[in-house]
């Protein structure tokens, strides 16, 4: 039966300092790195065996896949990397604290980006340091100015549809390192959550959620690994 | 014109011990980690931008070209990793020091096989503890029992040019982290170095080698970065 396997980044700069990163790339911490590691270890010892392994474009990901992989001793598996696999793109929130958010904007209007399903943050402002229009990695891509998360959710799922799941319908076991909300994006696909539940699911970092599938991709069993 | 960076892995543990390594998947030392990251330093530093990036099934290739990427920023390249760009396959010989080998074969015949073209080492012996058979890496692929550098170079060159002639073709800078012997088979294509000649020629560890192409991807000039 396919198996499918989810983990969300290792602690970031910006995670620790409660900032909106979005697509800003922001490396992993010490602590981050360490649950990364830790995370391959895991799978490692319960016999998880990936074939192939899917990231976004983003540096705290892509880490994060890198050292469960030496962890796993599977440093040598194919890895795909897509920008669709990032994480919601956080507009004109981009590098505010919690703090400077509220103050900025209120709480209330916090609250309700933050928990809404389809109402994005406002736009990057035009000069913002977080403009990422002039990196190479996104040469030839729309960027987005802000997403909701419906905004997330509709490109990663096309992604899955067209690039992973070929892979788990051939049987392969695959690993997937992403985002806080693409991650939202697939559970929500895969265990059926509405649209109202998916904004407050909290995905923890660094640690491995294992989906067993049936041959038709719907889900038998969501679990975290470290429970079994 | 297209540009082609070829990168050595970074000190390995049996580079260090002077054990024939091969096959077997011996880790980068923290030197090595330290040459890899040097690297990319240097090509960011030289405006070395690759587009692409290829490396072998070894974790000392891979994590190599991981460093170089994270230190210029470009952890987010693709990245193709293939068999066809392993180290020679040193068969009997994988895991014999200098001594050991010259105790069990004499110095005379070492030197055979260290500087042959076409002589392999004895075969893997049966139930040695250097046997890949199992190893899930290799699922599918006839491993060699031992190989000469011109076995090893009817490998590299049909992925050269199945798999990277075409992204060299269509503009792209490709960068490839590979192994002493898999690199001297790409060296001697692109620079026609003699069959005598090219047993002799070492590669040093870390060190980018650029090759700036013309269009039908001759070689116009092949320089060690470091000395731009």
């Amino acid at each position: 039966m396919p198996q499918l396997i989810l983990i969300r980044h290792g602690q970031s700069q910006w995670n620790l300092e409660n900032r909106f990163t979005g697509w800003w790339d922001v490396d992993v911490t010490e602590k981050g790195a360490a649950e990364a590691w830790a995370a391959g270890e895991l799978m490692k010892a319960k016999g998880i065996a990936p074939d192939t392994c899917f990231t976004s474009v983003q540096s705290r990901a892509i880490k994060t896949l890198n050292l469960a992989l030496e962890a796993m001793g599977r440093l040598w598996l194919p890895v795909t990397k897509d920008w669709r696999l990032n994480e919601r793109h956080y507009g004109g929130l981009t590098g505010l604290d919690k703090a400077e958010t509220a103050a900025k904007h209120g709480d209330d209007q916090v609250k309700i980006w933050r928990r809404s399903f389809d109402i994005p943050p406002p736009p990057l402002e035009a000069g913002s340091p977080w403009d990422l229009s002039s990196d190479p990695r996104y040469a030839g891509i729309d960027i987005p100015a802000a997403e909701s998360l419906k905004d997330t959710i509709e490109r990663v799922l096309p992604y899955y549809e067209s690039a992973i799941v070929p892979q788990l319908t051939a049987g392969k076991t695959v690993l997937i390192s992403a985002h806080g909300n693409s991650l939202r994006a697939l559970v929500k696909h895969l265990s059926g959550i509405s649209d109202a539940d998916i904004t407050s699911l909290e995905i923890p970092t660094g640690q491995p959620i294992v989906y067993e599938l049936n041959d038709d991709l719907n889900a038998r069993e969501r679990y975290y690994l470290s429970e079994r």
